[in-house]
């Protein structure tokens, strides 16, 4: 029957992709602007790379630009001009349609071969011999609803916590090591000047498998926040791509 | 200061194009797949077209596949391939990843010059002389929360209801001329077969100015549903746009 | 790496299971005390049958007994001594453990080689030449959530609603035709004399390919309801076994 | 036509004011009494002041007097005079209605000049070289709702907390810079005749740009609360003005 | 004790008015632009006037303009001349700031002594000889909770029913009357220009004892919803004011 | 151990009492002021009665007085003066404290030898012979919750439902029985006039072995609210109790 | 009219009562057993006294028994002998109806002259010259609703925190003064034998003005919780009515 | 009558086994995979063994098994064929269907004797001469709804947390025992290969009557996680029995 043949093929596609990423050259939690550009760059250059995101649509806060007025604005355009997204030129700063960025950065990352599961939530983190392995999973509606269910793993040889601020894999490493951290995780007031430069730079490993970028790397080292600007975020997921590449 | 800027640049770029948007050839309520598909079709072929969607992100049910299994299905694969989706054949059947699908088909949409307007509700329709003139929005997260606000208007020469399911501008119109829609709005059992086909041929102009498209067809025409097979959907926004773009 | 081994395996046989149960003999909606009788009777018959459940745990309305005094009750001990369930008599009546019960049966079904798919709601029911071919189903968690995805679909050649008092697919077939069941689908005022046997009696084919059991018939016929006694459940799951191994 | 005129004659005007009011001389947090006593004798001086709330409607704590009984009382009348609250004493108290008390002062405080944007909460402050120089804000619905959106900057000379009780602006001050204020941000117990002199005395600047009016005046200093006298919130608020208004 | 001693002049202040306004020549449910325009025409005319309003602060739809962009448009600007609202033309409308509108009505209401019971829900009717002689109210924040409290009442020769869309008092007597009403209570289409007037003409006695204003006009004989324009509301409630002064 | 000692006592002692109570002359639905006036009245006069009420307090509607004023009112005082309630007289009317009446009226029930199982929730009727023998109940929480877990049964020669506003034995009748009453369950506008009258003179039965008092009455009869007064509602108790008595 | 004549006296005498209770001899919050206890024993003793209760029905956790098996259990029965409770004796224990408990002991107190006030819920202390005199109170809804509405005060000569597990005003005390508090509040494992006499040897005076009875004595001193035996709750609400007395 | 002799049959016979089961030799809080497992092997070595489960079913995290793919694994079988659950080898592992390995187990140790109190949470531990002696229990229901419901006791030889990852006895002897427990109670990250024999070794004694097994025994060692395999929580919940019956 057409219907259980269109089901058939659905769930055993899924399976076998699923079984195909449970191990990984790099596993990205978050699909935001630098889990999604990290992700394309690592794709792009021939790493396995797999893409977690506990909400069904990825893009994080890039949707709604600033308050719901959704344009985003960024401090040059190149990383805009190779992924495909029309900017314009007003008072120093580029800006483009939120829609359009979200869209075309999960476009080029998909094509560029990244894996994305969607409705998936990172809950905790495989570690072995003091090195981060993977991540331990689960399905993002059972973990909404609180279902007592038990995960599953994805491993990895690295492995990027790009959840933004809340900084999911940071804080259960801070939670189990707190002297790792003995500071509170969180972003520094707003300084837009001082925050693009510092949140690419401080991009990279915290601990032996794992690295962090966009506005994770804020909140572990008290960067100020930035608002709708997102060159950042783009910089930042290109360079832990780049920090990675040279290991694989 | 910067911040004060990108505020400003942001403000007054989404005022100015929310402005030119008041007044469209068609307005399309609902960017899920068959109306992301019109919109694309409508705006390549030169129309003014904004779409609107209550929600932060677009998609509709693309997202999760089937069940949360992300692989989408479809009997053809013309518009995937003018779209620029990756298919692969299985059983007679066009799989491709849901996220590829729905991040591409947006994009493109956006790039043919559709204005995409996320986080909009519309709750009413505007009629004049017996024809309807366009809709009546609000702001998404105001009607979440069930605040007292007035909306505001957006007026279109032709208006699409791919609300899917809900057949929400329909349902409105069933309210207050009880008379015209005597049957209830639901789909039928599901059949694939049928309803692949049906949805496109019921696809049309069932009020002076207002079309439907994708689901909501189903509903007003008590048609199959059929699932995670998407190419009716595609067919009909595309179909929509061809009757429209005669008219303009 | 095992954590992963473990993964692999989990996913895997599950999606071979779910994928070979796509197609059935016999597909039960409901793990309560009907569903469950019926898809014993049918799985040790031979049966290809899977049960759906929307919730996590199987055993509907067993586990409280009465008001939480997790004691039940039945007429006579004929089913209850073959799936090894202890019974004593009291006052004319064989009384057991609420928790051994549900156990028990469930236990039984499937060493009697039932497929129980727990977390998976019917949401509708696939139709073709007026007769009813199997159910549509999605994630229960995502259900729950009211999240926005597509279903698939688990076929078969019979179809037994035993939801209980939702009476959920007869339900959705009453919206869709209203003149098949002109009146309201509820029990009637409690009477446990006549509800024992008319449960059993009126168990059987509503529909072409649609049967229902257990308190899914009181519903039905406007049966008088009957409370902590399950004897008439077991029958009722048992009759409706019997009646459709005559039939493959 | 005439619905999308009015449409955007609101949308451009809101626009125009807004970015107008993007960068001021002073911008308080919280219209209630003190915020708008603040905004009222700041505007009244030829300040460009723009008080931000939350809430759609203004006046926080005014509307219910005592327990829903909407009386409010004050210990002399001089400024309710200035605004045109009429008054009735009793027992060496003023008493006054409270709705003609708080739409007295907020419209005064709007026909004084001050622009009030009501749905916009502060989620964030400013810093630059260690002076605060305003704050981010968003909109209040979205915020409501949890949604992931970025927020937009609304600068300033000077920044007032206005916030009442959880002194919200202090609050993200401490958290960041815990030293500042090693003591809980709390009142201290109810005692009138302490609280209505010192909340006027120790109004002032407590960081680099960041005075503080009102409630927030006790729970800084750990003052006691008044309860249903609102002279000492007027007073405040006046005070707090009068400081600004020397400085710029 | 000074803190006892404001609480006892609250208290007893409250408790008075209360008393004295149980016995009313007219009784307004909803504190929106057209009751709170009905009390100020009729307490300046020298009517004993009481407007009940179920939450906390007053204005109703007022204070979010279009969408939360908090400005509103009229078609002429007398009544708001007459009480001191700033506007300004644009387009052949005139504006004017949503707060200031909203606060300086209910000051002038106030001012023209009309009594404001906030946080007070209508929640029936009081019928004597076929005439409604007034409501029957209760705490708003007890209703909120759905705790079991029984009401008390208050008295007129007249109540007007300006609760906007839901027409609550007509709503309850369409329930017990179902004959007066055979339509449903809904507005009609947006339409700007017979809206503005219809609302106007339809304003009147509903039956004996009960006036209806403002948006629940619309409602009772579906007249088109005209949106963040409120010039219609202002003479609604003017209108109904002139009405029952003729009668008083 | 005394703390087994305890639960052991309770435990033995609650399950006496309720197994002695599973049959009776009179069950009683709802411990407000009608349901325990009839169970005081019944008890005294040597019937075998059990009260059931689904909160874990009972009282009903007492408690609040009007909107909260816990006081309460009645027309005369005979039976307030034998249950041993203090009043005043005020404008021709007693008053007496809520609690006082509440709290007195339980008591007095009690010590006349009613029981009253509290957190006790009747959802059903049971039927035989067209006769209304008892009703279905379940634990109050576990219904709250709605669990799934089956009832048990409390059998009576007569019935009483005392539910108040809702009729809630009567809903379920009208549900399963729609001819016996074709007109709507509801209260008429309020008028004390007749109401108290009204009320009393219709308890009665209103089906074989189903009698209504108290505010059920008015609902099943369209007859007018009356509020804090209440009078009606203990002649109503009192007048079930006797119509009863004189069967037994 | 009639209607307007019941809410008149009703809301003259409340706001008659609650003035003359604005100061008292003894205000106790909570309204469970050692609340209702003390109040009953001060008041019989002379004392102007004040009960305020949070939640709409009085009697604290003595409703539903032992996991709503509505017996409790006492050591002796000296207590219920005076206040009319009838008990059995089994184990060593009496044994006594929960709702008449209830009931019986709120009577009394209310009959020997003790103001109760319910749906008030006390959010503060008033503190002057380091002397508690008196509670700082609302409107139980408007606090459970969480609206933002001011208070009001309730003086008196000694304060008794009567409030159960939660001891609401001694966490204040605590919070404000951490010094005098430093070990947390809470109550130790269940140990009857050593619950019941400890409770009642550390009823007391714990701040000048703030006397502790009941549960709130075990959160202080970390004593033993002890579950549904109420005599040392009768006993220690008995003791600081004694303590009291001694010094008014 | 036939529904109250229902009734009275499982209300005897509930109160009978709960009379029974207030003391015992041992009382194991959870009836997931450990609690079960020691409950079945207490109950065959002769125990008198009580199990409360706080939820309506039993099985805790079996049933979903990893993610909702309703698969488990074990490391050796052993005791699944015990208890007569098919396995299949895999990869080094044994897989089962986690809905037969849930009720085989429940079912085992129903039938092997030990009590299974469904619905009944632990909510304190009765401690005496420094020995835990039992546990404080109330309904689950009555506690999920928050209410005000004192509790009851089961008292036993020796008490087993087997609560999983929250450890809810230990918790609660943490909270009034600080400096037994100075570690945070936390899992580490997931490692399988330590965690399975971690959790066993660990399994004993805690404190003087209080066991742990299960997940429980990972918190307070802070051992790591292992996700969907179950061999060693059927091990510890073995060795724990083990432990017991040689001190009984």
């Amino acid at each position: 029957m057409i219907e259980t043949n269109i089901s058939r093929v659905i769930i055993q596609e899924y399976c076998k992709r699923l079984s195909e990423h449970l191990e990984n050259d790099v596993v990205i939690v978050g699909a935001g602007p630098a889990g999604l550009a990290a992700g394309y760059y690592l794709a792009k250059a021939g790493a396995k790379v797999t893409i977690v995101e506990k909400k069904l649509s990825i893009g994080g806060g890039i949707w709604g630009g600033a308050a719901g007025y959704n344009i985003v604005t960024f401090e040059d355009k190149d990383i805009l001009d190779e992924i495909g997204v029309a900017t314009e030129k007003q008072e120093n700063l580029y800006i483009a349609d939120a829609i359009e960025f979200a869209t075309a950065l999960a476009y080029k990352a998909k094509q560029a071969g990244a894996e994305i599961l969607n409705l998936t939530e990172a809950e905790d983190i495989i570690l072995k011999d003091e090195i981060i392995q993977g991540i331990v999973v689960n399905n993002g509606a059972v973990r909404s609803l609180g279902l007592h269910v038990d995960p599953f793993c994805i491993c990895a040889k690295y492995t990027i916590d790009a959840t933004g601020h809340p900084a999911e894999l940071v804080s259960i490493l801070k939670k189990r090591k707190p002297k790792l951290f003995p500071q509170d995780l969180q972003e520094y007031f707003m300084n837009v000047e001082t925050s693009e430069t510092g949140v690419v730079e401080k991009t990279g490993e915290i601990f032996p498998g794992l690295f962090i970028a966009g506005m994770a790397v804020c909140d572990v080292y008290n960067l100020p926040r930035m608002g709708p600007i997102f060159g950042g975020m783009l910089k930042s997921g290109k360079k832990v791509a780049e920090l990675i590449n040279e290991k694989i």
